[in-house]
C-alpha cells in the first residue's frame, strides 16, 4: 500500500513520538521487559503506529515502530506488531475522538483490575483527571476483538480515560498518544495512593458536585 | 511593573534556586508528570517565584519560572503560573515568616490526607523535624483562597512545617524554599515509615516531654 | 582440562552474555549487594558459566565469570564460583532442556516463598508466562544437592519456569540464560501485583480452560 | 593534636573509603536528604572518621569527612561531626572488634523499630547474615551515651550485626566500615521481605539447628 506524502510525513513524525513516549513508561516503572505498548492514530488515514511485539524498550527507535491499518494488518515496518494490536485497532475504529492508546500492567492499577474493583474518587487528583471513579472492564481473552470491545463499552459511559481490564491491567486513551501516556501515568499514581489509603482505613468519597466542579476547572484551566 | 535592580537580582537568583529545587521533588519521587510545585518569596518585595502550570520537570529552567504578586497576578514571565498559585500566595500574605512553599501529591503523605488522619509522632525523626504529630487540614476546593486558608489555619497552631490537606495532599512551608522542600521530602519519608509500622501493629507514641527535648535539640544543634 | 576450540568460543560468548544479564537483575531491583546469580549451560559440553561468589555487580565483567563442570568443580576462571553453584549444576544434570538458571531473593517472590504459598493464577500475564500457579518448593539447606533436587522435583510437574523455594527465594529456568532472567523478572512482577491484590481482597482465579488458551497463544505468537 | 605519619595515612585512606560508602546508602535508598551516616575506626589510634552533620550526600568528598577521638571531640576537619557521633564513639570504645558503624532510618527496618518488634528468622538470608532474629534496642534520647549504650548492650548478646533502636531506626556494626554498610543494606532488605510476608500471613521460623548450620557455613565459605 503506497502512502501519500502527507501521510508518510505524519507517519515519520509519529514513529518518533511513539518511540519516545515508551520512555515515559519505563521512567515511571509502568512496564517491565517488553510488557506494555503505546500507539497513535495517523491523522487523515485509517492507520496507526504501534510498538513491535517482544522488543526491548532499550532498542525501541523510530525505525522499529510498526504501521498497521485499523484492523491490525501490517502496512509498513519490518517487525510483527504488538500482540495487543487488535485491541488498539478496535478502539480507533469505534472511538473516532481517540488519537492515542496505551496498555501497561502497572502493578497497583493491575491489582485493582485483578480484584475487579473500581478506584473510588477519593482524591482531588482523581476528580481532576478522571472526573469520577475509574471503571473496571470485563474479563476478555487476548488476541481478538474481546478486549477492544470491553474497553469501548466501558469508557463510552465514563469521563475516565482509563479502564481497568479485569484480571489483566489498565488501558488508557487520549486525544493523542501523549495524553494517553499521561493517563497511564496518572492511573498508576492514584491506584497506588488509594491502595495505601485503603490499607489503613476507608477515605471519604468526594461528593459528586465537588467532583464536577474540580473536573470542569481542571479540564479548562490547567496547563499552558 | 518595573522591578528595582535589587529586586530584579533577587528574582534572577530565585528563578535558578526554585528551578533547581524541583529536581529534589523528582529525585525523591514526590511528583509525577507535572503535578507538584515549589515557590519562593522575593525578599523585600510583595512577589513570589513559582513553577509554571503544566510544564514537564525536564524542561524547567530558570527562564521558565514565573513571577507573580502575592495575589497571584503575573508580574514577570512568559507562561501561566501553577494552578496552585492562589494557595501559595495566601500563605505568603498571612505568614510573613514563611519564605518558601511546596506542594506535592507524594503517595504516602497523600494516603494519610485521603483518610484525614494525622501522622502520629512515633519516630524520633518526627519529633526532630515536626515537633509532634503532622496535622490534617480541611477539604478545600482548588483555585480560590480555600486551600491557602486551610493551610494557614492548620499550621498556625502547630510546630509542623507540613499539613496534610484532606483528600488532596501535603503542603509544606519553610523559612526559605530549600527548607520547604526538605519538609516535603521528610513528610513523605515519615508518612511511609509510619504507614509500614501501622500495617502490622501500632507503635507507641513518644511522650510529649521527650518530643520537646528532641525538637529543641535538633532545631538548635543539627547541621553546620 | 583443555577445552576444544568450539567449546572455548562458546565459553567466551557466554562469559559476556552471563555478565551482561546480571545487569537486568540490578535494573529490576531483584538483587542487592552480591545476592543473586545467573548461569548458562555451555552447549556441547558438560560445563556451565556462572557468577563468582561475593563479587559486586559493578565489577562483573566477562573475565570474572567462572566455568565449572556440572558437579560444580572449577574448570576455568580465577575466582571461586557462586555459593549456589551446586543447585545450578543439579538442574543442568537433571533437566537437559534447560540452558539457563537464575536465583534471586527478589522481595515479593521471596515473601510468598517465606509463607510457602504458591502465587495463584489471577492475571492473564501469569497464564501467559507461567501457564498456571507458580509453585512452592521444599525447605532445603544450602550447599549440597538439596536445593537442586527441590527445584527439579517441583518444576517437572509444572509449566512454570519459576519455583519459590520455601523460606529462601525464587529460582527460574529457561531454554537459555536470557529466558531464565526474563522469568526472574516476571515472577517478581506478578508476585508483587498479586501481593497488592491480596492486600485488599481476593481476586478470582482464571479458569483452567482460559489459562490453557492464553498460555498456548502466548507461547506460540509472542515476540518476533 | 599531631598525627603520626602512619595514622595520617590511615586517615587519608579512610576519608575516601567512608565518603565512597555513603554512595551505597543512597544507591539502596536507605537514606534521604542528610539523614544517615557511616564511620570507620582508625586502626592503631583512638580515632574515628565520620560524616559531617547536615551535609548533602552529593557533596560528600573525602575532604568533607571529620576525624574525632573516641569521645566525639574534633581532631581533624573543617565541619561539625554528625549529630550521631556520640553513639558511634560509644560503640568503638566498648566493642574493640568493631571497625565500622552505620546508622540509617531505612523505612522497613525503622517500621519494625517503631513497633519494637524483632525481625524473626524466617529466611535463609537472615540465618546466613544475622545468625538468628534481628534484635530491638531500647528507646533512647539522641546526643548523649544513651543510644551507644543501648546498641552495645543489645548486640553483645547476639550474633546479629544490626540492632533496631526503638522508635528510631537501625544501627549496624562490622569488622570494617564496608561490612557495617553491607549489614545496613541487608537489614533493610530482610526487614522489607519479612514485612511483605507478614502482611498476608505468618511464615514458619527456621529451626535453630538449621539456623546454626546456615550461619556457620555462610560465615566460612561465602565470598573470595
Amino acid at each position: 500500500m503506497a502512502l501519500t506524502q502527507a501521510v508518510a510525513d505524519a507517519v515519520a513524525g509519529l514513529r518518533r513520538t511513539v518511540a519516545d513516549l515508551h520512555r515515559e513508561l519505563t521512567r515511571y516503572e509502568l512496564v517491565i521487559w517488553t510488557a506494555g505498548n503505546v500507539s497513535a492514530r495517523v491523522a487523515g488515514a485509517d492507520l496507526m503506529v504501534i510498538k513491535p511485539s517482544g522488543v526491548s524498550y532499550d532498542e525501541l527507535g523510530p525505525e522499529k515502530m510498526v504501521v498497521t491499518d485499523l484492523h491490525g494488518n501490517l502496512v509498513d515496518g519490518e517487525l510483527a506488531p504488538s500482540s495487543d494490536t487488535a485491541a488498539h485497532a478496535y478502539v480507533y475504529r469505534h472511538m473516532p475522538e481517540v488519537g492515542g492508546v496505551v496498555h501497561t500492567h502497572s502493578p497497583y492499577a493491575t491489582a485493582w483490575a485483578a480484584r475487579g474493583e473500581p478506584i473510588p474518587c477519593v482524591l482531588t487528583m482523581i476528580a481532576d483527571e478522571f472526573g469520577g471513579e475509574i471503571p473496571v472492564g470485563p474479563f476478555a481473552m487476548i488476541g481478538d476483538d474481546s478486549i477492544g470491545r470491553g474497553i469501548v463499552e466501558t469508557l463510552r459511559g465514563s469521563r475516565s480515560p482509563a479502564v481497568l481490564m479485569r484480571n489483566h491491567g489498565p488501558f488508557t486513551i487520549g486525544r493523542d498518544a501523549r495524553a494517553a501516556v499521561k493517563a497511564a501515568v496518572m492511573v498508576e499514581d492514584v491506584a497506588r495512593t488509594v491502595h495505601f489509603a485503603h490499607q489503613l482505613g476507608r477515605p471519604d468519597v468526594i461528593d459528586s458536585g465537588a467532583v464536577d466542579r474540580l473536573y470542569e476547572r481542571y479540564q479548562n484551566v490547567y496547563g499552558q
